[in-house]
This record gives C-alpha cells, sequence and structure tokens, in this order.
C-alpha cells in the first residue's frame, strides 16, 4: 500500500497528490477545478469545523447563511475589493433550460437571460453588508457577530487538491462595531483564536503577523495572518483576519447613531478560514508512510487489528477487542475496530498508518494468554506491549504524547529551518537550496518588496507581531530598517 | 410586539410571513427569491441538522462533499430526470469580469465563455453517480451510503421564506448498493428515520407513504415520503426517500462484479430533508403571540427575566438568576438570561413568546423573600409559582411535558382534520371550507388523479403505508378500488 507513495524527498507535489488520492481525502471531479472531498477526508473537515465552531461561539459569535449569488453591481460598490476580486469568478446568466429545437438535447434558453448577472460568491463581503444596512440603526444593534459556513468559488487556472480549488468550503465571519477600537480588538482576537487552533488542534506551529499593503486583502486596512511552514521548505497562509475600517459601511452605505446621537459609518471585520487547512496537515506531518493525523483531529484516534489463525480465536479476539472499544469510547476516544475480512493484518498496519491513525492496537492469540496488547504510535512507528488492565489510562496518556510530540517535531523543524539572514546573496542561496523561512531587515517599500519576489520568487508572509525592534539595513536595499519581516515562497 | 403579527385566522400566508420577519428567523435577499436565514433561524436548522446528522451515522451513513457545478450534459443522460430538473436552473456559463472599455464598470469578459455550460445543482445525483463509477467496482466496494449537507438551486418563479426559495439548504443522502432488496430496505429506512425525526423531535405527526406515479421524483422507481398537516388544512410535504433502481447506474455505466462474478448495474437510493422543514415547524405549531418551538429544537429552551426597581434588586436576581442558569446547564439544558437593559419586563415577555422559547423564568423581588421563581410555558401560556428548590427536576419534567403536548395537540388537529370521505360532493365541500386531510378511494389510473386535482386542487399526497386493503369505489370515477389514498391540498 505505502509503496505506492512517491517518495516525499524525491518529488513533494507528487507525494502530496498520491496521498491525497491514496489516503482516500479526496479526488478531482468531473467539473475543471473542483473536488470531490471524500468521506474520510470530510470526516476531518467535520473535526476541524466542530472546534473552530466551539471557539466562535465561545468568543461570542453566532452562525448565519447568505445568498450564495451575488449582484455583479454589489462587486463595483468597494473599489479595492473589486480589484482584487470580480475578476476569475463564476457568472450566472441565465436560469432556463430548454430542449433543443433540432433535437439535440438540452440548451441554454436564450430567453431567460437574467437581466443582471450573479456572481457566485468567492467572498460574502458584499452580500453581507447589504443586508446589514437593513439590520443596523442605532449602536444598540451593534456589535453583529456573525460566522457563516459556506462554498465559496474562486475560477481558478492551476488547482491542486485542497491547496487551491474552484470551488471551496471555508468559515468566514463578517462583524460590525461601533468602534474603530472594537473592531480592530476583534481582528486580532480572532487571529489568536486561528493561532490557538492551529497549534492545540492541528500541532502547527504558527507565526501571527501582518501583511504588507501589496499582500492585504482587497478591501481591508489591516490583514492579519497566521504563516505555518511545510515540510518542503514553502510557507502556507493558514488563516487571515481583516480589519476593514468603514470601508464596507462607506460602499454599502451603513450608518448608525453613536451613543451621542451623532451618525457614523460602522466599522467592520471579516475573517476565514477552509479546508486549505487539510492540505496544510498533510504538508506538515505526513511521512512516505502516509498521513500522521494529531489525535484531536483524527476521525478515528485507535484502530484495533486482530491477527488470528482459526475463526475461534477470531471469536476470542474480537469479544476482547469490543470490549476494549467500548471502554475507551466511554472515554470518549472514537476507535475503529478492523475487522474486514478479505485483508492481510499487514495491509490492514500499512492502510491504517496511510490513514494516519494515531494508535494501532493489535491483538493476537498471544495477547489472549497473556492479558496484553501491542500498541504502535503512528508518528514513531514505535511498539509497545501493555497490559490490558492499563488500557485506558495509557491510550489516554499516549494520545496526548503523540499530539505533543507532532506539535514538537513541527517546530523543530521550523526552528531549524528559520534563519536570520543579512546578505542578500544568502538570502537567494538558502531559498533555492533548502527554503524555509527567512527572517530579514526590509526596508518598507513596495518597490523593494517587488522586486525581492521577482529575483527570488519569496514574498513577505507578514510582519510578525511578536518580533522586537532592531536597527538594520535592508537586505536587498540596504537602506535603513526597524523590524525583521517574515519571508517564504509560498502556496 | 406580537400584535404587529397579522391575525393567524384572518390571514394565514401573511401571519406566516410576518411572523418568519419578527421571530427574525429569515428575510429576503438583494438576490430574486433567495433567503438570509438570520441567527435565531440558522440556530434552528442548526439542531435540526445536529440530530439528523447523529440518526445517520448510527444508521451507518458519512458524510462527503460533491462538486456545486454539473455539466450540462450529465442531466440529459437520465431521460426522467432531465425532464424533471434541468428546466428551471441557475446556468453559470462564464468564468471572468473584465473592466468594460467604455468606462462603465465590470462586464462579462465574453472571451471567457465555458466551452460547457455548468448547473448550480438542483440535486445531486447526476454529478455523485459520475463519481461513484470510479468507486465500484466489485460487490465488496458495496454498499456506499453518503450524505452531503449542501446549498442547492432552483430557479422557483414565486418563492415564499423557508418555503419555497431559489436557494436552500438541505442534505441529500445518496447510497449504492449490490442488491435490489438492500437498496429498497434502505430507502424505508430513511423514511422511518424522517418520521422519527418529525415526530419525536419537531413534534410534528406524519403519515408515511409512497407516491403516485405522477407525483414521483424524476427518475426513481418509487418515491416514499412524509406527509404533515399545517394549522391551515393544507398539507407539507416533509421529507422524501426515493428508490432509483438501476436508472443511475445504467445512465452513469456504474457496473460492479457481484459474488458469483457476475457483472450487474448497482441499485440506488436518495433521501433529502431541507430547511423547508422550518417552515413547517413556524405552519404546525405557532399562533397568534408567535413562535412554538418543540424544546429538544429551541436554540434556548428557557429564558429568564429579571423584574426589579432599583439597581440593588436586579444584583440580588442576577446572582439568583446566573446560579439558576448554570445549574440548568450542568442538566444540558440552554438557558437564555435576557437582561437586555432598554426593554421592560412585559416587552421581553413578548419577544421571547415571539421567538417560541418554550419556558420563560420570571425573578421579581418577591420571589427573592419567598425563594421562588415564577415559571410560564410557551405552549399554553399557564404560570405556576414553584419554590427555586425543585428547579431542575421540575423543568425537565416540564419539557418533556411541553414537547409531548405540541406533539399531541398536532395530532388531535391533524385526527380532527382528517376526514373519510366517499362522496365527490363532500370530497371538494371539505377542500373549500376547511381543507385538511382526505382518506378516499382512488381508482389508480393517473387520468382520474390528473382529473381530481384539475377540478379540486388537491393532489395524492401518498398512498399511506400503515393503511389497510379495503375495497371501496374510487370517489371521483365510481370504479372499484382496494385502498384509500391521502388526499389534500398542498404546499
Amino acid at each position: 500500500m505505502a509503496k505506492f507513495l512517491t517518495d516525499r524527498d524525491e518529488n513533494y507535489a507528487q507525494w502530496y497528490n498520491d496521498l491525497v488520492i491514496k489516503a482516500d481525502l479526496a479526488e478531482n471531479s468531473a467539473v475543471r477545478g473542483c473536488m470531490v472531498i471524500k468521506p474520510y477526508g470530510y470526516a476531518i473537515w467535520e473535526k476541524i469545523q466542530a472546534e473552530l465552531d466551539r471557539m466562535f461561539k465561545a468568543t461570542g459569535h453566532v452562525n448565519a447563511y447568505f445568498p450564495l449569488f451575488i449582484p455583479k453591481s454589489f462587486f463595483t460598490r468597494e473599489a479595492a475589493h473589486v480589484e482584487g476580486f470580480a475578476k476569475e469568478c463564476a457568472i450566472v446568466t441565465h436560469y432556463r433550460l430548454k430542449n433543443d429545437e433540432k433535437g439535440k438535447g438540452i440548451v441554454v434558453d436564450p430567453d431567460a437571460k437574467l437581466e443582471e448577472e450573479l456572481i457566485i460568491r468567492p467572498t460574502s463581503e458584499t452580500i453581507i453588508w447589504n443586508s446589514y444596512k437593513n439590520w443596523i440603526q442605532s449602536y444598540r444593534d451593534l456589535p453583529i457577530l456573525i460566522n457563516q459556513w459556506a462554498n465559496v468559488v474562486r475560477w481558478e487556472m492551476r488547482t491542486r487538491l485542497f491547496l487551491r480549488t474552484a470551488e471551496f468550503l471555508w468559515q468566514e465571519g463578517h462583524t460590525a462595531h461601533a468602534t474603530k477600537e472594537e473592531a480592530n480588538e476583534e481582528t486580532q482576537k480572532m487571529i489568536n483564536v486561528y493561532a490557538d487552533f492551529a497549534e492545540n488542534f492541528m500541532a502547527l506551529p504558527v507565526i501571527k503577523g501582518y501583511k504588507t499593503d501589496s499582500e492585504r486583502f482587497a478591501g481591508a486596512l489591516d490583514t492579519y495572518t497566521i504563516e505555518a511552514l511545510m515540510q518542503d521548505g514553502k510557507a502556507l497562509q493558514a488563516g487571515t483576519s481583516h480589519f476593514l475600517g468603514q470601508n464596507f459601511a462607506r460602499a454599502f452605505d451603513v450608518q448608525f447613531t453613536d451613543k451621542t446621537g451623532k451618525l457614523d459609518y460602522v466599522w467592520a471585520t471579516s475573517w476565514g478560514l477552509s479546508t486549505r487547512m487539510i492540505g496544510a496537515l498533510i504538508m506538515a506531518h505526513a511521512d512516505n508512510h502516509g498521513l500522521v493525523l494529531p489525535p484531536r483531529l483524527a476521525p478515528y484516534k485507535v484502530v484495533i487489528i486482530p491477527i488470528f489463525r482459526s475463526e475461534e480465536q477470531l471469536t476470542q479476539i474480537t469479544e476482547k477487542a469490543v470490549k476494549i472499544k467500548n471502554q475507551l469510547e466511554t472515554a470518549g476516544i472514537s476507535v475503529r475496530y478492523d475487522d474486514r475480512d478479505n485483508n492481510t493484518p499487514g495491509w490492514k498496519f500499512a492502510d491504517n498508518e496511510l490513514k494516519g491513525v494515531p494508535v494501532r492496537i493489535v491483538i493476537g492469540p498471544r495477547d489472549l494468554e497473556n492479558n496484553t496488547i501491542e500498541v504502535v504510535r503512528r508518528d514513531t512507528l514505535t511498539k509497545k506491549t501493555i497490559s490490558t488492565d492499563e488500557i485506558n489510562c495509557y491510550i489516554i496518556g499516549l494520545l496526548d504524547e503523540i499530539q505533543n510530540n507532532i506539535y514538537q517535531k513541527a517546530l523543530k523543524f521550523r526552528n531549524d529551518n528559520t534563519h536570520y539572514v543579512d546578505k542578500w546573496s544568502e538570502f537567494t542561496e538558502i531559498l533555492d537550496k533548502k527554503g524555509g523561512f527567512i527572517m530579514a531587515h526590509w526596508d518598507g517599500s513596495p518597490e523593494t518588496e517587488e522586486k525581492i519576489k521577482e529575483e527570488s520568487k519569496a514574498t513577505i508572509r507578514c510582519i510578525p507581531m511578536d518580533t522586537p525592534d532592531e536597527q538594520g539595513r535592508c537586505v536587498f536595499s540596504g537602506k535603513p530598517s526597524t523590524k525583521r519581516v517574515l519571508f517564504a515562497r509560498s502556496y
């Protein structure tokens, strides 16, 4: 099974694609650029959804649902937004099919042309702020703290499963506030929620920071981001939170009366995280045997595999396995008993490794005699035989250890591959040789940023929030700088 | 607040619309026929989703996600399906906008025309069976038991919030089986799941049955349905489960090798339930004061409202309210403490009645002295003062009682409005005077069915599963019949 994976170090891109397909996460569909998310991949998305949804609600947000369609004219209202978003998108122009008069199947009915074309949402700021206009009159109507789970479409030319697809699933938060301070606070609160989620659930260390002018969300005054390092040395933007100022309120004329009776435009934020995170999960942790899922996001935390020679042995092992399964599930640990009868134990070992199940329990005839089980952890592939009596306690501890170990491993990898660079020659050399994060000084000008991008294909991933000020000179122009910023080639 | 509702008995349609708007469930959007589901409405949908999802998983199903777009040619593959579905739908013809050369905003780029138009899914059988083709080779790959939570679009001309909108949210199950028997069993299993959900969670009695040839899902051999009676005497189809035979397998060439090595087409089912159920919830239970939510689907089961004259009283009451809230939440009962300071208690009573919160707890200064609370149930609007000591026990029992009472009330209403009719004059008279369900004999011919529809605007809602055979004569044609079927005017 695993031998069909391309070697990760030989061809990372092919390894990634093989893994997505062979671990049954997703596949390309008949529609160009759109994927089918298969049950195992979707089960990971459900885990991600459940945790994020809980975190959003714990921070006072509620869910709602806005239309899939956006009237074309809505995009033109916010100038920067239309520049960034309205170009590559799916456009609905007609609303009826009919039987071809020449008998050639069905055709678009030319009489059913829409007066105004509808865009499939690439993001929902415009349609949502058009609704908020009717919801907000006074400061008493604020804040509005809404999140939406939805599908969006961006007509990408080059697509890759999970990382870049025409249609993808995501959540998009859209909040409205009475003051600039409050909106700013919300923007930061949500990037912190994303960072918390990435580190504590995805086991993915991230660098929090804000985007430069040129990398900002179309229509935002500030974009906060969390940036993660993948195993091939490229960065992946894992979630963004935008301070939109009063731009959308102005565009859709959303004003409110403040406590003093003064009329003002409403302040806005938006923030989103998508199925792309499943790509990040794979690229950050998986190996040549397959996925390595952090226990907190694994559809099954434990798989039990029986080894037997006779039907009688299988019956006895099954009895024991079911007992262990029930026992673990009572403690909140999801377990699969893999008793598929058409595969060898070896095949099942490989299959469950491919699928990244954090813990494998193997029960054979000798285990019945000795009252033991064999436990194999996916992250290190090490084995241990333990007594049946201590299962729950051991597995609970082991799952925590695995979750932490995956995180520490990714953190070490990132630390080993973060370079503080002061010379331009070194900058490009590192990128060409091994990639990774580069912390370097930048003179703050868009021109230099653009030239660096042209010459090295690296972009400023973010201006990190937690980095101290430091006098230095721009790695490219030599002009003075007060802070290092984070460069990398990226997905 | 409630006084702004149109009287239910005067204008049912207007009452319904008023209620959806004023209870903050949903509103029309800027896009024709598409609604915005507001947070309170969406919270009910989340409750519906959680329960159904649990029931689907308990019956062995898993979730997945398939593309929003369906290539036009896919529809033509299954002849009956295209007749039923491909007509009124949203059609994507282009994938890019551009700046108008004359400076008039943005326009559709004529160079970005799709080679083949894409239909926004009105239902996903075709795109899913096109995927299943690659997933199924042998009987070992079966069954496939997949559900999808998704948005779909049907370009309806006359729309009504929740009941009929261009875009709506739903779940659609699509299963694949090795035998006809198994597929048939699945079809029935899922209509039973829907009936269980309707009765035990929505407090909505339903009649299970199958559709006549002319009312069947486009492409199905059998369509099972659950039919509920609304308070205006009209029927509402609340969920359907389809036995698709081998139609889609043939259309998409999905064959498998059975246990004997023989090649055969795969057997299919599909089943769906949508946000329309929120409309049913309203129309079945609500009254002139507003919604009456069954506790099991209420976003908040309990609201606590303080009555106070001084800040000091409020502080004391809040302390008690928070304690009660925590206590109830520990028992799994969701509670809202409505301490909004800009509204009178009376306004809050009306607002929470409008929103259908099952139980209202009122705490005033005298309650502090007496160690009591006042409890008002939404379904009957009756009050009772109880001791604080017995709160949890009392509220848990009361919520069960309310859930059951709402069901019994709806059941009594349905029984009172189900008529066994043998004469055609009586048939039309009942429909015109009071509506309701009519159980009558039918000769089994589509011609008679069509004539009955023309003359009475009533359709055969279903041929009930639990009705005994009975010799009789068709209420319209007088020809012999062996079973009564269910007629009604419907949504």
